[in-house]
Formats: C-alpha cells, structure tokens, sequence
C-alpha cells in the first residue's frame, strides 16, 4: 500500500488549494489503493481572495494549515511534522496557494521565494529518490527541486513554461487529460485547472497523474 | 442532458457545504452526462468553525454564498436566482451548513427553521414533481419539504433518524455506498458522511445518487 504525503495550500483556488484538484487526488490515492496523511505550512495566507468577485479581502487574514483542514475535515498536520522517510512519495496539488504560499512564483516568477519548509520537505523526497506528482501550476515548485534537465509540464502557457524554464527545466506540452512523466527523476506532472474546462477532465488527469506515480519505482 | 441545480451552504464541513461531498456531486454529474448549476444563499454563516481545531472562531463573519464560490472556482448564484423551471432535479450535498445555514436543524432539531428561499426553491421542485437528491445531513431539508410517508435516510443515528420522522417521514437505515429511493416523491437520499468513513466510500455512494435521481422520470 503506497503511502503519500500529501502538501496542501489552504482552501480555495485563488488564494489556497485547488480544492477539486485536492479532493480528487485524495480519491484516487484511495482508489488505486493507496493511503495518505495530508501536510500545510501554519503560517498565514498571502492574503485572502473573495472568490466571488476575485478581489482581495481588504484587512482579512486566514491561515493556510487552518483553511486546508476544511478540504481534509481537519485532518492535516503542520508541514514541520512531514518525515519523507515514512512516505513512499510525495504529491502537491495546484491552485494559485501553491504559488502564493508554498512560494510566491505567481507574484514574482523565476525571482520568487519558496517556503523554506516545504522545500526542504520536497527536495528530501527528490534526494532520496522517491517518486513526486505535482499538479497545475505546482510544478514551479517541481522547477527549483528538480532543476537541470528535468522534463515537466503545466499545460502550454508559454510565458509561464519560459519562467519555469529559467530553472533549468524543459517544459513540454500537455493535455489536461494527460501527464509528463520524467522517469530519472521520478516525477510525474499534470495540467489540471491551468488548462481544465471542468471537474470531469480535471479528474481524469489527476487520475492518470496518481497512477503514473504509484508505477514508478 | 440533465440540468441540475445544486444548492450549497458554504465551504467546509463543521460550517459549510462538506467540501468532498461536493466536489464528487458535481464530478458525478459530469461523469453520468449532466451540467450544473450551484447556488447559495447570499447570507451570513451561522458561524465559522476552526476545522483544524472544532472551535468556534470568535468575532469572524463569512458569508455563505462568498464561501461557496471557493468550491465552484467562483460559478455560483444567490438562490434566488434559482427557478426551478429551468432545471430538470435538484441536488443538495451534505454538512453542516446545510443544518445550520440552510435550515437549523443541527442546533434546534425538529424545531428548527428552514431559510426561507432555499425552502421555497426545494419545495418547487417537489411541487413540479421534478425529481431531488439530498445527502448526508441536507435530507433534513427534505423531511420539511416532503412530510409525511416520504422514505429517506440519514444513515443509521436513531436520534438523528427520530427528530426527522417527527416530520412525517420514515426513516431507513442505508449503507455508506447505498441509498434509499423514494420512486412516487421522487427522491433520493445517501447517508455520505454522516457514516462514511473516507472519501472513496463517500465517493461510491454520491455516485449512485446521482445515477439514481437521474434514472428517475
């Protein structure tokens, strides 16, 4: 039984995690006969958007590991508490969290920061050769761990792919119903909503992507 | 292609709309042939829970329908734009908000009050004989709407099950993956998570749900 960690953003696509995204990795993790512990930085949001009208919420502040529990029904731990050597792969979903709070490649691209802790999480699995799947715009994560040579996708945004390649990688275009999968590296990448239509298509990727990654040794 | 309207009750399970449960409802949907629409009341909720912590978080106010939006990547309506006529069945998903934003049960039991725009929309569909599906903790909207002699299920809580039938309704015991039909009221009911114990078993019985109400004329 593979046994994943999984990294979370928060609760919602503009400022947190992708939360159909999320929820139909932890279904498939299930189905293809898989468990999972789900992991968030306790710190708090970039900010908060009001996923209504998009605008920022002017004065209101969230916590990322706080807003992640709604997707897991409060079971998610500090990301501080993820030890790589009890799971046998590592899987990050998208939504703009991943790029606003696990770093901040949405507001500065090739120049952003990326959460100390969870880079040290990601990379560990990355040294110890264990298999990774990163979904949606995730990936820019997948950029700085993986570097050099490593063959990855987020769809087929051309200034977002220039920008991850700045890492390093090569970007290669992709279906959101399909993966990239770089074997040597063990990693396995997804579109999802940075291309999906909708959360039947999106799934089907993110089903591909958690079987692609449970194959790889 | 079925139209259906989906009605939520915020973002997460111990104050909103239960997060998988949705995101399966709407997935399931597609999946059988379906679109959608959501709705929501424009609305404050009853109150914000901590979901990594249970407790109440003081002073903090989020409004109903701004929360649902984070689900619907922003597609959602205040309820009363909902007309039934345009539909072919409606859909409630489960958690609390939908005993304390949609009506009150979860705090008054058979007490409790019903929103009144949320009530009128359930109880056009039922007028038009157009069929219904409610899950995990909604059917409490349905034992208000339907009454008397009307099979449904909450799962297997005899207490839960015992302030329902005040309303009229008989109450059957139903697994996790099952569900109970209703063929004259045209309604179906699955317990989710008011027993589920994980995403994939939830999975399983949303998915017959939705195949269910969709079979039925």
């Amino acid at each position: 039984m593979k046994n994943v960690a999984v990294i979370l953003s928060g609760c919602g696509v503009f400022d947190g995690a992708e939360i159909q995204e999320t929820v139909l990795t932890l279904h498939s993790i299930l189905k293809h006969g898989g468990k999972f512990q789900c992991f968030a930085p306790d710190k708090p949001q970039l900010h908060v958007i009001n996923h209504l009208t998009g605008e920022v919420a002017e004065g209101e502040t969230r916590n990322v590991l706080v807003e992640a529990a709604r997707i897991t029904r409060g079971e998610v731990k500090p990301i501080e508490q993820c030890q790589p050597d009890e799971f046998d792969l590592v899987i990050l979903p998208g939504g703009f969290g991943a790029a606003k709070n696990l770093c901040t490649f949405a507001l500065e691209g090739p120049d952003c920061e990326f959460d100390p802790d969870v880079l040290a999480v990601c990379q560990a699995f990355a040294t110890a050769e264990k298999p990774a799947a990163y979904a949606c715009i995730a990936p820019a994560l997948a950029a700085r761990v993986y570097g050099e040579g490593v063959n990855l996708t987020i769809g087929n945004d051309a200034e977002t792919a220039a920008a991850l390649e700045t890492f390093g990688v090569t970007h290669r275009s992709c279906e959101v119903t399909d993966v990239i999968i770089d074997q040597q590296a063990k990693l396995v990448t997804t579109p999802a909503y940075m291309l999906g239509q909708n959360v039947l298509e999106v799934g089907e990727g993110i089903d591909k992507m958690v079987q692609a990654v449970f194959a790889l040794q």
